[in-house]
């Protein structure tokens, strides 16, 4: 319980706009490399995988920017599990700077889903019990 | 009062990821292709002109994927003022398919900032007064 | 003959990186979406069809970039054939400003490819002589 | 002589197509980032640095796709220096998967610029004595 996943990713000159600044859509994609990682190393399901029958949709997301990020800042980003339902986990994360000031953090809802063979019908389904055991460890507990 | 900001935008080849599906963060440049158009076209702030000196960063962001977005949809998105604080708006906004069904909405909020001219220093500074009469048109009223 | 595709794009504040110019990466999405638009509008064979079964990745790339892009500027990007081969085809293009200033230009070469059901074989398969002949208006003949 | 600068890097779901194989604009985001590692990690000119007062534009990019890259692959990825002039460098690289198979290869040319405190104006600039030496071990001698 209480199990926080950690990565850290180096801002790069991609991810900075005009004003020298983290552009926000490339926040989400750092976060998108944070659920992908978590998927692949804590609960044994790469997307290499995954995508072949079944995919996790980001179904709800809440951010709250607090500081900008800059080129050359090493951030570390940090996940856990607020709520584990049948179909969807909800994960809070937050990314912090080198001096433990929080850059970003938020709330986001993915859902479990099954792809049919020709791709045209996406419907959700239930987490196996081997999934939730491998969730469960990064869940919140009060 | 109640105006809402309209633009049309074709889902193309670069938004869809492996599942067929916009991938999240290209909603997000979406959204921000939208703001900035209605700077530009509703507000005459273009972000050409805003940037030299001035910025409107995104602090808090709060969205809902309703449904997958293909390629070759054409999605209307559509903006509106909650609420206008004093440095800040917040947008409401909702994405449309062809049969009006809802894609995405949420709630974004940005702030108008004064960028330093070494560009380091970021604060926030007062909408103009002729910049708030010009977001007022977009502000819901019940 | 001697017909060139053509396709007007505003750089948008996503485009453009921290000294104010188009990143180029971006304009190789600008390029993606022409050639998109070209099968789309002129060759009917728009994307969103031919991912099922078929594909059409680049295998080779030449590429000039002779003149910043900034924010704000509305791109012309012509886009004509080279070369066509039986399962290949060369396109010519050129992005030019407002000046008719060449901003970039280059080649690009596209392979029409078969995509095996499970996705996981691709291999070169010779265009129809239907799409030859929608491609042929496009050739350059000097 | 002969140095050659290497980097891996691991195909995310962000960097892959409807496909499933790497959107080649996203391969050249792959070598932005070698590029900018070469700069901070062997020439010390972090871009963190650098995009006060210069820059260093690509303007010329040769580029072959051998292979599809899928995600979950780790990419190898070699940067040499086939011509240095005097305010410009031409470098040769390779991306190779994990059985040592070309993934792509190609030049890119960049220009070493002076950004004016308005950052309208960009020009030329000769490297320095201390960037030529720092750069000389990458050129390739035969």
């Amino acid at each position: 319980m209480n199990q926080i996943f950690t990565k850290k990713e180096t801002i790069k000159f991609r991810h900075v706009d005009f004003a020298g600044i983290v552009f926000y859509p490339r926040f989400l994609e750092m976060l998108n490399d944070l659920v992908e990682d978590w998927f692949e190393e804590a609960l044994e399901r790469p997307f290499s995988k995954i995508h072949e029958t079944n995919g996790i949709p980001t179904v709800d997301l809440k951010i709250q920017f607090k500081k900008a990020g800059r080129i050359g800042e090493v951030l570390t980003k940090k996940l856990w599990v607020e709520k584990l339902g049948g179909a969807s986990v909800t994960c809070g994360f937050k990314f912090e700077d080198e001096n433990q000031n929080t850059v970003l953090e938020g709330e986001v809802t993915l859902v479990n889903v099954a792809i049919s063979e020709d791709r045209n019908d996406i419907k959700s389904e239930a987490f196996s019990e081997s999934m939730k055991s491998k969730i469960a460890p990064f869940q919140v507990v009060n």
